[in-house]
């Protein structure tokens, strides 16, 4: 009955945005979002009662990330970004069946991205590092290939990425020491263009910049789908028409967020990476959703 | 229907003990049981959807300690071992109530063991090293405290432990800088002994070891719970009367082990950790799974 009251007082248009990620790696979507469409609410789900996703299999995270769109369109959104790459890698297509909606992932706008700022070099090298189930998911290189037939492509998994960036360890020696671990084959490689495949790595963009050098450029995903959702908004005529008065900070009370676990650490990491902490902020199970009606 | 029927075919003693982890950390305490009890049959489930627990609240470790233990009744079990140390200190209570089994956790029989093997030094300095969660949910204290009123105990978290297990990093320069930085205070607090507290930190023992020196007593819990479960299957007679024939051999077909997520990354880490792996493996689902009537 609310959401129904909820839709039926407002146009589509002034509907917030969709994101959902496994838990708060996708905060740096979201900062991307929020810096690049000032007009725009959000609405922000972390499922961080069951992060990690990048460990698991192919059936499981379609199902969290399905359970996880559901809960977000049940609470009125035009657009659903999938900010988590491992969901956009596994899951896109499926949560776009289910749903209804335009769904973006992260994937293909960050393959792009690669593909277009190395288009002088028609044999242009583009590396890829994500976790485990995004490389073995191979849409990167999907996504990169459907952009240029020519580019070479190189993927390398980094699983103690996420840890040290959930642990904030982005300048001790240790990490380095990991980052040169999982990025001496790639150094070889020697990549035109780095893609961060995954939304935790942006935290530690200092030490895998420094670790494959200044001269490769790093393509952070968020970004690339900022970019792409600012478009698919306006080609769609999905903009918000009305402008928000005064500056937009981030985490203001335009913004919902909710998590499945552990609400307070939540709080605490988003204070870490946004330096804020958010307005709202609620704890919900999304468990079993998977179906509209359901909510 | 079909657990009546296995029910009504063999006594209690002959039933299999149920065994439970948040992923694969456990089956360093199955193995433990398994060398202690060679009479003895296995359930062992490990909830690979789900994990890690150590980073999660109180109520969603709770749930899923719950609805594993259900899982594992459902099946037909003489006794259930909660391999988690997370899930060992927060959620056990509740536990016992809803499946109304001896539940052994491995809290208690590890904070015991660091106390016994140190009674000869009335005030004798544990260590306890844990997950964010155990840490904080302060039950190794509580369960040293309780053996002892003399004994100093200190705790430390040392969350990058457990991917840093799971990634096999056993013998890297980068885990034992790590192990350096989380057990410094350690170090300084200079303890009689020091309690693995999570099952999968005695794959890093030899790190851990040489960074807190070797005059350091390293309590395993696994193994001290193996003792206490040993002991408790006598002092209640539910020993298992049927000897095995021949030498039992880890992961034989005696054992039957369930996960509720990737079974083949399961399997791999179960041959690095065991040196083989499951002959009954199967994928299953517990998600609200929290009453007996319901399997």
């Amino acid at each position: 009955m609310l959401i129904t009251l909820v839709m039926s007082n407002r146009s589509i248009n002034e509907m917030p945005i969709g994101i959902f990620d496994s838990g708060v790696g996708g905060l740096t979507v979201y900062r991307a979002l929020h810096d690049r469409l000032p007009n725009e609410h959000f609405i922000y789900l972390g499922d961080t009662a069951r992060v990690p996703y990048g460990t698991k299999s192919m059936a499981t995270v379609e199902r969290y990330a399905i359970e996880n769109s559901v809960f977000l369109a049940s609470r009125g959104i035009k657009m659903l970004v999938v900010a988590c790459n491992t969901a956009s890698a596994l899951a896109l297509p499926k949560i776009r069946e289910k749903i209804g909606l335009d769904g973006v992932g992260v994937i293909g706008p960050g393959g792009r991205k690669a593909v277009e700022i190395t288009k002088d070099n028609p044999h242009a090298k583009i590396g890829v590092i994500a976790t485990e189930a995004t490389v073995a998911s191979n849409a990167y290189y999907e996504a990169i290939r459907r952009a240029s037939d020519t580019a070479e492509v190189m993927q390398a998994g980094c699983p103690l990425f996420v840890p040290l960036a959930e642990e904030n360890w982005t300048s001790e020696p240790e990490t380095f020491s990991i980052a040169e671990k999982y990025l001496a084959a790639m150094k070889d490689f020697a990549p035109d263009a780095l893609v961060l495949g995954c939304t935790h790595y942006p935290i530690l963009r200092d030490v895998i910049q420094q670790t494959v050098g200044e001269n490769v450029k790093l393509v952070d995903s968020g970004e690339a789908t900022a970019d792409e959702v600012a478009a698919l908004l306006k080609e769609k005529g999905l903009e918000n028409p009305n402008a928000v008065s005064g500056k937009r900070e981030l985490c203001d009370d335009l913004d919902h967020f909710y998590v499945t676990d552990a609400a307070d650490r939540f709080a605490r990491v988003a204070e870490r990476f946004l330096g804020t902490k958010p307005s709202k902020l609620e704890a919900v199970e999304v468990y079993g959703v998977d179906e509209l009606g359901k909510i």
